[in-house]
């Protein structure tokens, strides 16, 4: 009976890194013919990170990544591993067939090669390409139009992409009217909260489907905006699960398959992480990604006192270390003594780097020439403190990060170009609440040897920053409760009508009080209508008149 | 033989106000049966406004089109109007036929309906969904599949909307195989500069194919980031120019079509702008209607004593008057007493409203707490600016406008949160050495009676300040040429790089100088890549992680 051993590397790879990426596969090639794999597989554009964005429309990208999969084949050959075959994602374009107007310029494709021998040996590419929420890849790739089918070790393996292993029919029909052993699918496939088991089932039915095992590749690491959980796996045909990746991070995933599949030993069968360590993990992860493939080693960020920077200092500790993390304490004339006490103590127990501003004397510079009075002079404060946070981190080159969670910025309860002034924002798709569950849940994690957490040897959240009212602090006496609707209240209803896209009917309809979804409503939109009003500083745009280039926010790319 | 008088409305709809635009169409369609008109044609989605971006994925805002489209029709009717067709772009969805997995939510429709005795009469949709450049529409439409053809007068009349006249086949085939006699196409489609006369080229030739007279009515005014110029035209079964609106400004076109056609009477045939002419409307436009539909009734702008801040204080006062522009006069230690004199006097020859607010005691209470140096403390006098500017935006509801032209946005010679904080930025897609060329061209207008031009009774910017180098007055002898090429020399390749999207060869082989060339791509990717690095504010998504939600920066619509 025939027999393949499978390597899927759960790796992660940076948007333009061309090189960077080549010795990641080249070390995880080297790995799985350690372990005596006959096949190895990573994941969807590979090569080049995804999502590259516009980048897929220069040409000289696109080259660059076809000249970097040869290199590639090459060196591996040169270093011993040619005998490995090795599927990988890259960039490539179409030179043959249709091309109609209007069709994304210079016909790029979302490719797949085969390398083995020294040589690229089989091309393929994308059929089905997502254009829905984070996707935009009807703008920037042309369709597949074909399906591989490669021998290894006596099975017949398929290769499909992504998002053609969602679609009824095609690629996985197409696999099982070949008659494969083996669907391997590679995916860039991003994280998001409550998804339960979708892939899983997904993979079992498809494997169901085309009659024969299925193994699912997915990169992991945070990038731009978005974050991978990885999560691979490997089921049987018969739908049941082989082999399991952890979560969020890198793993060489080796399953064992017999054909017709039947589960030869126990393989890696990662449990999936509970609810808020998924969550927080996501953050950590997110956060480390966008620092380190930003080519920064630390950041620095305001530490109020309030619960969101507080958790933003906690998961900054957590990505790259306190060592690397600094807080400055911006202390003005509405700054209660608590706030200073709890921020001083959060900086005793994480041991970050600490300093404190008192922004009173730019404020009476300000306020000396200029007659500002209610939101106008609170804004002030705000645009201050961003100031200072900007100064030192153009003097020392941190990165600046920004402590606005989503309630806060659905409702518009923020500053331009103040408190909201920054490079990345930690929490920035965390409600409110979920904010204080997550804090809650870190401390809880204390004495624990949670792989994605710093060691603390005390809580890294003060108690007092658990329990006290939340307030801007840009007035006296101010809360949020002042300008916003509990958060008890509130995010339930954002989450249905920012998150579900749910009208005011539906909302209601949903149990939501109807007053209460009229103010959110009026305050989600507003906000969205003023942040657009103020549409983001400087760009520049590809046509004389026009929009903003799409590119990726990290780019290790460079024209030469 | 049959003869038909159409009349195309080319007219200034606004995103999301539907209302609005509603009686807009009411308005001018009394206008069409006052001039005689068979027939009124308006823009397309002239209804919803133009481009809508992910609102069509809102199922109440597609429901709000499509009650709105029935109303209007009533309207009409109501009013005495209900003789005469009218066909008006709005937006729909389709409900039957097939509904793909990963399609746009809702299957919206970029449509046309055909409006006649209080009724929607005949429905249609886009066939060809442009999906390049500034355009989106794979995202968030799905494709029509049928073209109308209406008798209207004892002629046939076929519609098509936009990007579907630019397509080989498909629509204008059809109205040719249906024997046609008027293929009436209805466009939003955005200025760029250059264009030559493709519009007008591609109506001639389409013409002959259908073998039928071509009207093209087009949209006018300013929406967030584009322009539309109008700019609409008739021609004859062979091509030939019958009718021509005017650019950039609203226009009644009017035009007797005897069939098989021939010039009845010469018709409005507007000239063409010259190119300057035509930039310097443009961006007037473009600012007027961004502060107007924005719901701004005046702005406020840093005034250096240089060549952009002046230039965008005349386009201001050009879009809205000098009454209602702003000018803040901030010098620092390092302003030349040149710079402070040369602002005064434009603000003299201008009219506009000016205070002065020496920056010197803010950057002091800075620099008594922080030390910085170099680029750190020039970044904080720009972000001090900022500060002041958008203090005096919040107290006294000013919109911002931001100086930046292209040849500094696209290298990175700006101030994140300091100069290129703002709303909008008049001169963001002009070059510099456009700017220059603008200045002047804008000098040699006064006393003339161009119509989008405010009558300075003196050239409104000073000699002075067309004839100075440029500096940014950060520290002292600050010159552009310490860290920029000249522009002379910078210009033409930026144009090449940004706007043609050539390589490193490509550059060099159109004659480029090579070192050049390396240090204006070195230049542009590192902006670039640290505009990517702190990617603007606040942000929300609509899911729990991904990435922003892609809505027009202005919209009057709201859920309630």
């Amino acid at each position: 009976m025939a027999q393949l051993r499978i390597a899927l590397a759960q790796v992660n790879s940076t948007v333009g890194d061309l090189d960077g990426n080549a010795g990641t596969v080249v070390e995880w090639t080297r790995r799985a013919a350690g372990a005596g794999a006959h096949l190895v597989a990573f994941p969807e554009m590979m090569l080049t990170g995804y999502p590259v964005e516009d980048l897929a429309l220069r040409a000289s990208f696109v080259e660059a990544s076809q000249t970097a999969l040869e290199h590639l084949a090459r060196r591996l050959a040169d270093e011993g591993l040619g005998d490995l075959p090795v599927v990988v994602g890259y960039l490539d374009r179409r030179t043959v067939g249709l091309v109609r107007p209007g069709q994304p310029a210079g016909a790029p494709l979302d490719a797949a090669a085969w390398l083995h021998g020294g040589e690229v040996l089989v091309r393929s590419a994308k059929h089905h390409l997502p254009n829905y929420g984070v996707f935009d890849e009807y703008r920037i790739f042309v369709r597949g139009d074909r399906l591989p089918v490669v021998r290894v070790h006596g099975v017949d393996v398929a290769t499909a992409i992504c998002e053609d292993l969602w679609q009824d029919g095609g690629p996985v029909s197409a696999a099982a009217a070949a008659g494969a052993g083996l669907l391997l699918s590679i995916n860039a496939s991003p994280y998001e909260r409550d998804k339960d088991d979708t892939r899983l089932d997904l993979c079992a039915r498809r494997a169901r489907e085309a009659g024969c095992a299925l193994a699912y590749v997915n990169l992991v690491g945070g990038q731009d905006e978005l974050v991978f959980d990885g999560d691979s796996v490997i089921v049987g045909a018969d739908g049941a699960l082989l082999a399991r990746a952890p979560q969020f991070t890198e793993h060489l995933l080796v399953a064992d398959l017999a054909l017709p599949a039947y589960p030869v030993e126990p393989q890696t069968v990662a449990e999936p992480l509970d609810d808020l360590a998924e969550v927080y993990a996501a953050l950590v992860l997110g956060t480390r990604d966008y620092v380190r493939k930003n080519g920064f080693r630390s950041v620095v960020l305001g530490l109020s006192g309030g619960i969101d920077s507080a958790l933003v200092a906690t998961i900054a500790s957590d990505a790259i270390g306190p060592e690397n993390v600094h807080a400055i304490l911006l202390p003005s004339r509405y700054s209660s003594e608590g706030s200073v006490l709890d921020a001083e103590d959060l900086v005793k127990r994480q041991g970050v780097n600490a300093r404190t501003v008192p922004i009173a004397p730019m404020v009476e510079a300000f306020e000396a020439q200029l007659d500002l009075h209610g939101l106008a002079a609170e804004n002030l404060q705000a645009r201050i403190r961003a100031n200072v946070w900007m100064g030192l981190s153009n003097e020392h080159g941190h990165l600046v990060l920004t402590g606005g969670n989503k309630s806060e910025l659905a409702t518009g309860y923020s500053t331009l170009y103040g408190d909201s002034a920054g490079g990345f924002g930690p929490i920035k798709d965390v409600f409110k609440l979920t904010v204080w569950e997550l804090a809650r849940w870190r401390n809880t994690q204390t004495g624990r040897s949670t792989p994605f957490l710093h060691p603390f040897a005390e809580e890294p959240i003060p108690e007092a920053i658990l329990v006290k009212e939340p307030s801007a602090e840009l007035r006296p006496g101010q809360r949020d409760v002042d300008s916003l609707p509990e958060y008890a209240a509130l995010d339930p209803v954002l989450t249905d009508y920012v998150e579900r896209d749910m009208g005011r009917d539906a909302l209601i309809a949903a149990g939501h009080d109807a007053a209460l979804v009229d103010r959110v409503i009026r305050l989600v939109d507003l906000a969205e209508y003023k942040r657009r009003q103020y549409p983001p500083g400087p760009k520049i745009t590809p046509k004389n008149f026009g929009r903003d280039r799409r590119l990726p926010i990290t780019s290790r790319w460079r024209e030469r």
